[in-house]
């Protein structure tokens, strides 16, 4: 599970807002047993995040690995690697874990990228709200491998098999302000 | 909107069970003003689509584009491009609905793909629930382009930029117990 989480950084966090459900992308990292996100303290999760009972979350994470091509319509599928936390998201209000956390979030996105940054200042710091979910109720689904056709379908004349899917990544953009004498880091061209 | 739900096939799905909280990746298909969803008829959600008020739901669905990296940590962003519909899904009983929904499933992941299956049959209908949610309550949200950085930090020495992001797709692989005579369909080689 911990793989799965730490192959990705946006999740699918969903909550119930008078009665009903809200699904957000929303970026987090995994420091041990424990999510971080993190966002406006304005932010309708993250303030209700911050009442003493918490928020009731579900944060789902899913990746594609490949589109499954049966032989009958039914058996089509995705292989994929998915994880479904359920549980209680609470502000986190310690400055040692909230450093800790949007390190994380950086880190997680690009590897080396915290340093390369200016951190956070005090305002800054005090207009971000940052949530904490424990990975105490956790399961994970994967699907993987060839199609699971039916004997009796074994010799219809469709091809079958698995086109396989990833996230890639192309090569940086610098920004158009970006100083010309600032090269491309290494923590980039490395991915 | 419609463009970006095209774009994908896999989305995340909220709705609420026993009070709490729940997100499931779930394969989709927009049909006009209409999305589809599909699965075991003893799926909990699309058993409780099933019932006379339908199952409240939030279907999210979103591309990451890229990866935004500012000077400052703070304005460290994704480029995305997102789509959120909440509605109330229902089951979808009309057998011309249904066949409609469920060929749209398969082209939507695989276009092409429908006339070069077997269709499902009598039995396997029985045991499929087909779930619409119409696209009444939908609402986009996109980030795209440069960082944005502070202007008192234009000046520090970290590069800036985007790294592009996309989901790319492999050669297909043949099952193992693919009749090596069937070749690969040229709507997979066009990918």
């Amino acid at each position: 599970m911990h793989a799965i989480l730490d192959a990705d950084y946006l999740c699918h966090l969903g909550f119930v807002r008078d009665g009903a459900p809200v699904v957000l992308p929303t970026l987090y990292a995994r420091v041990a047993e424990r999510l971080y996100m993190h966002g406006s303290v304005g932010s309708r999760p993250l303030r209700c995040a911050g009442e003493d009972t918490g928020i009731a979350v579900c944060l789902t994470v899913t990746h594609v690995d490949g589109l499954v091509l049966a032989r009958s319509a039914i058996h089509h599928a995705i292989n994929y690697r998915s994880v479904i936390v359920h549980g209680t998201a609470r502000q986190v209000t310690d400055p040692a874990e909230r450093s800790t956390a949007l390190n994380a979030l950086i880190e997680n996105i690009v590897p080396g990228r915290a340093t390369d940054t200016r951190p956070a200042n005090t305002k800054e710091l005090a207009a971000t709200a940052v949530v904490a979910l424990d990975l105490d109720e956790v399961c994970a689904k994967v699907r993987t491998g060839d199609p699971n056709d039916d004997p009796e379908d074994l010799t219809l004349p469709h091809w079958t098999g698995v086109l396989p899917v990833a996230r890639t990544y192309g090569t940086p953009t610098p920004a158009a302000d970006l100083d010309p004498t600032i090269t491309i880091p290494h923590y980039l061209t490395n991915r």
